[in-house]
């Protein structure tokens, strides 16, 4: 199943994908969550009742839509910093033997189509595509084994970072939190329309039409479930709690000459069978003028 | 103003406490609010109303309530790593110039006089007294002449610390996210009654009634104006996100032999004039079966 949280006429709706077109969940058959979280909390059962129910309506085409951000009040969104071998060489780190991670505020996160901000204070704003989970059952010590039926879907992250920031002290924290530059979706695929593990999928990174990252997932050290075993062995996954699995070779930083993000570009991240995110790049002075304007 | 959280026989609700004795708000004056949210919200003088309300009504003894978390649901909880600079040197870190910074989950966060649980994957849990401030005003690119207008209050904070998962790799997010393992509390007193910037307050931790760290928050290299100066760069401050402001020397795992927290312990971290935290030392399984048997 795919779906996707955008915004219309009366607000903001969970619809239901086929193709290019979308069904809106939200409002039907008792169904009142207006985001991905009420179709993570439902038996199959009630959805896929709700989506029968949906498609009595007319569809909406997909491109008429303004997608919003998955989740009106986020959980855990935690990310892994070093999981493609050949992008830990191409950043100078020894091969780990258990992964880096960091966390991201809500505050930090953009839907697709939103502007991804330059700040002004720094003109090394890069690009990551990276496979996102999204949480379907909650759990503490989830084993390899068990991990894969906790995973409700995936979908698309770009994983904006301003690299000097990133890089002050050892600690990535304040370069992956500027607000407004991880940008997440616009599809949730759920993980039974997927390879186990969402493994063997093409993900691409291309930066106003050219090709930047391309790998596929499976060259990540840490695959899917290997991360939920690790990631819950410390903390209590909960419905809903995000985690992004690294980021392949061929980010901006790395590149001779260095490659960064500026106002007026157009960066693009793809996974294969999942989802495409684009987001414009603006400035900051742009970005809060057309806000007091709006 | 000193106020607290805390749980009685209708729920959780807020508190004024004055001495020894506490005056329940929640309730009062048509203040709904059960946690510290409503008091960082409402006006100066609405809460003043509140508070004379309140104290029509007899006092509680401090002693016979249960603290609780602060919020019910929190806003960011962003921590300094190296804030003291004899800190820094006794953890084998050079001299910085820009603050380490990491993110706590809500998840890893308990009140004054709940277990801290230590792991089972571990014996390296530590102690870590901080000073955290409690944004009043939200903003960005707040400047740090104007830092000390967007604070609420302080209170004290036990950034409980598993050091091995800390340095599996050089981003310590596992380490700092353990479940159960930051103390916040039990009293937030806002800023004006403390000097500015809560500077020149004694900071001690004690492990089972031993002195294990003893310094001044004057000692802080990045001062609480500076930090929300600095943080504000990056991410947009909102009323009630929370910023712990590193640790002091003495903790255990830099001395000589370590000291690490065991089940039976009984870790108390403190500040002058703000409040005192106690937490037990509890083992994962042992929580489990109490959790399971409640």
């Amino acid at each position: 199943m795919r779906l996707m949280v955008a915004r219309d006429g009366q607000g903001t709706a969970l619809y239901f994908v086929e193709g290019e077109e979308a069904y809106r969940l939200t409002g039907q058959a008792g169904f009142n969550a207006t985001d991905l979280s009420g179709a993570i909390c439902a038996p199959v059962e009630k959805i896929n009742q709700i989506v029968t129910a949906a498609k009595q309506a007319a569809p909406q085409p997909v491109e008429s839509l303004i997608p919003a951000l998955p989740f009106n009040q986020f959980g855990k969104i935690l990310c892994l910093g070093l999981n493609y071998v050949d992008h830990v060489k191409e950043g100078g780190y020894e091969i780990p033997t258990y992964p880096a991670m960091f966390i991201r505020f809500p505050a930090s996160m953009i839907p697709a189509g939103a502007p991804m901000i330059k700040p002004d204070c720094s003109d090394r704003l890069d690009y990551e595509v990276e496979l996102m989970i999204v949480i379907g059952k909650g759990g503490r010590h989830i084993s390899e084994e068990d991990a894969l039926s906790h995973v409700f879907g995936y979908t698309v992250f770009n994983d904006g970072s301003v690299r000097d920031y990133q890089r002050k002290t050892h600690q990535w924290t304040p370069g992956k939190n500027f607000d407004a530059t991880g940008a997440v979706g616009p599809v949730v695929v759920t993980a039974d329309k997927l390879p186990p593990g969402a493994a063997g999928l093409n993900i691409v990174s291309r930066l106003n039409g050219n090709v930047m990252q391309s790998a596929n997932t499976a060259d990540m050290m840490w695959s899917v479930a290997k991360t939920i075993a690790t990631v819950s062995e410390f903390t209590t996954l909960e419905p809903g709690d995000l985690i992004a699995t690294g980021t392949p070779p061929g980010v901006g930083h790395a590149r001779t000459p260095p490659v960064f993000l500026v106002p007026g570009d157009t960066v693009e991240v793809e996974i294969e069978n999942i989802c495409t995110c684009v987001n414009p790049i603006v400035s900051e002075g742009d970005a809060a003028g057309k806000e007091a304007a709006a």
